[in-house]
């Protein structure tokens, strides 16, 4: 999974003019005299399971409930690859991560990043006056000309990369040269405050301390900014391993040191909220809670849950894509609403935009604007059709709205192999997947192949595959079946 | 799975003196000068994943996502064994159903019933001054002397058995003389009123109408018992295959007939809620609803789901045994209270008995008092243990909190087989399941055996299975490995 061949970059990436524009006329654009400002947090590899309110137990997450019942809780909600940079690339710029050229993880060897002529989020609403921040991890590229401070915020403290890119990485994995020789020689891996390193993380303690400085400084952007709209993004480092809590949260869930982080992570969603409540925002803040990809499984005891959906991280089935996604926005989205049809990470962009009323950025993008289903309009399906894409940007199954049509691929699994404990991974394997119908309304887990009943459904979407297949590409063939790739406007290094 | 071999009856039944009993000294007894009248509704062959409240989408089940709303939402709430008969004779008991000598389902031709020895709720509720009726499917034996109003109901209009034990029914295997012969020589299926059959069940549209005329009566009942304290039990006859809806209801649904079938038992729902509530009882009533076991998952569109758990109906997976269960009680249940502790329908009778103040069978039964859970109590743990048996009544499995831990023993299975379409059943297979651990917590759906990473729970699991063969019997072997059944305190006919 861990392959940095697929990470691509480009200056001058071939552009396409948008078919879709913010304000047109005749649209509806909803619009305060000053637009909301946004908060968008995002845990990483927290799965579909972990929260009370998607039936987590043994651990309380009190914060993140209320913000659900306080708000829309999404039960159909995805990200665009099961993995780090591919859905972080994918969140920032409103694009499946394909086209602009970001799959798999980057690495810390890593010369590429997110192309900075792509919009991100930031960069979108800065055209409205907002200004950003962003406190947590990156994961989009740590050469100077790729972070942060570059693509649109004006504060950045986080890792540039996932917290296990480490050398100190207590992961069995770690001291085994056959899994994972290059931990040892990885650079440090440091604190970055703006565009430089300010502290090296070494122990365990250290990794702790991560949750807790990303709260404290969102909260004092919060104070400092109180009076222009703003943007805040907190991609927290954790739950990912190697995972680790403060003296505030260790041992206090029944579910051992994952139940703490989770639990750590909600205390700091609270401290959010109560920043904004202090500073009168409450009413004018749109908080958007989710997390970047589903559960690494094989760390058993320290990885998530995905629920009941079929395997986790790295991988296009449900357990991979599908996330709890949680909105409040008082006066605007309703209490305790519940959304069960499709959304994604990026239909973010282009919902922000609407919001503020910011011109969308003028390379086409992916997302759409699900406004709509956020203040509960039952008639709106704004996103009848998802697409998995994976890794090597292969195209690995189509959704339309109750259907699932897996395409043939190989994919990482987890079943049938005892996940590992306490921070060691357990194995997985690989496996080639056959093509397969599922009706995600009665059979989440994808255990039940019904293509034999509904080969109208399977051409149907069929038929949807080979489109995004001309508009998209498809990392194993091209619609000549050739094997080569076609990334978008991005161009190879 | 259906098998009359395993019912069994005996009037003279080895009797154990309960080490329970209600109104202990010191013992928290809850009572008002009336104690409150119970509505006991149980759904046929209902999944997990069949509520709105619960995962459901594309049809609407308003007046039980109300339900609760204002009262407590059960997530890991089990029947005794997931079929029919087994199911109803736990329920009706508090005993699992092979101390009461029910297995699996009774048949037309079944000469056997549920003891009348045994007490039932409606019998433990009379010696309070409840009065008692059930509308709707029985099930526990169609001789007279094994019907409602001989096992403590006044009134009873319903369905003896399952409405697919019907010589009309529309499932193609009905048709197949290899596969199911003997439905054509069925007996007349027939409404019973009282003692008696008063209409034969010809025609789909008969089939269509008995949500409404079961839930009518039970209407009737509220008016003509509001001074006195009650008991209904509707047991409903759907969504059990062959499905109908009745007019009001057909073509309501994006999910076809099934969600309008659903939708049909939401409204029967809406209407006693809103009888209870004319007649001034809303306060001082208790309304619990659940269904009898998982889905039929090989009648695909017209059969349930069972959300994410593994399997369905007629299995001892999750899917089979777990089932939503939700209960409103007025001034006594918080609002919107989710319990994530286990509890189990035959938890049931001995919580009646200790909310209404009576006496507890003299019988020893299984159940416990799961009022604390009911009433948001978080220090309250009255189930920490479940015990899975099955058909034979084999003991499949135990669960300890979050843990089960599954006992070798062959399964039927719905996986790898395409479930049918319209009414017409899909093959199923068999299996011999292996000695397994899983962690319900993180994995709900039983995907990641962690037995090896655990064996001190294995090992604890084992202990408690081991007395429950001594307690309860095993129906692959006994104590001393020999291949018998214990059944409990009843005798082979």
């Amino acid at each position: 999974m861990k392959n940095d061949r697929l990470a691509w970059f480009g200056l001058s990436g071939l552009m396409t003019v948008s078919s879709i524009q913010a304000n047109e006329p005749g649209k509806k654009n909803i619009r305060k005299s000053q637009p909301p400002n946004v908060v968008l947090i995002l845990a990483d590899d927290m799965g579909y399971g972990d929260l009370n309110c998607y039936g987590a137990t043994r651990y309380t997450t009190p914060n993140l409930d209320k913000l659900a019942k306080n708000g829309v809780r999404f039960t159909n909600f995805y990200v665009s690859q099961a993995v780090c940079s591919a859905s972080r690339a994918a969140l920032m710029t409103g694009c499946y991560s394909n086209r602009v050229g970001i799959a798999g993880a980057l690495f810390p060897n890593s010369l590429v990043g997110l192309n900075p002529n792509e919009e991100t989020i930031a960069e979108v609403l800065k055209k409205s006056g907002y200004v950003s921040g962003i406190f947590g991890k990156w994961h989009l590229g740590y050469q100077r000309e790729f972070l942060p401070l570059q693509q649109g915020f004006e504060e950045y403290l986080g890792l540039p990369y996932s917290n296990d890119m480490w050398k100190y990485n207590i992961d069995g994995s770690a001291a085994n040269p056959e899994t994972n020789k290059n931990k040892a020689s990885y650079p440090p891996l440091s604190l970055i405050d703006g565009n430089d390193p300010v502290k090296e993380i070494v122990t365990m303690d250290d990794q702790a301390q991560l949750t807790t400085k990303y709260t404290e400084r969102a909260v004092s952007f919060i104070e400092k900014h109180k009076k222009a709209p703003f943007f805040i993004y907190i991609p927290h480092s954790m739950p990912h391993i190697p995972i680790a809590a403060s003296n505030k949260f260790k041992g206090k869930s029944e579910q051992g040191l994952y139940g703490d982080v989770l639990m750590e992570i909600d205390w700091s969603v609270g401290q959010i909220i109560e920043a904004l409540e202090k500073n009168g925002l409450t009413e004018n803040t749109l908080v958007i809670f989710t997390s970047d990809n589903g559960p690494w499984l094989n760390y058993g005891n320290h990885g998530g849950s995905a629920g009941g959906l079929r395997e986790g991280k790295g991988t296009s089935w449900e357990g991979g894509q599908r996330v709890p996604c949680i909105m409040k926005w008082p006066g605007r989205i309703p209490d305790g609403l519940v959304c069960n049809k499709i959304a994604a990470t990026i239909d973010i962009l282009p919902t922000l935009a609407n919001i503020s009323g910011s011109q969308l950025p003028t390379n086409k993008i992916d997302g759409v604007n699900i406004l709509p289903l956020m203040i509960g309009d039952q008639n709106a399906n704004p996103r009848e059709v998802f697409l998995y894409y994976y890794n090597a940007n292969c195209l690995e199954g189509v959704r339309k709205n109750q259907w699932k049509l897996v395409l043939p691929h190989k994919s990482q699994t987890y079943e049938g192999f005892a996940p590992g404990k306490d921070g060691v991974g357990g194995k997985t394997g690989n496996v080639k997947v056959e093509s397969a119908l599922y009706d995600l309304r009665r059979d989440p887990g994808e255990r039940y192949d019904v293509k034999e009943y509904y080969p109208e459904v399977v051409t149907e979407l069929s038929k949807i595959a080979d489109e995004a297949r001309h508009d998209l590409g498809d990392g194993i063939m091209n619609i000549k079946g050739e094997n080569v790739r076609e990334p978008g406007r991005i161009k190879s290094q």
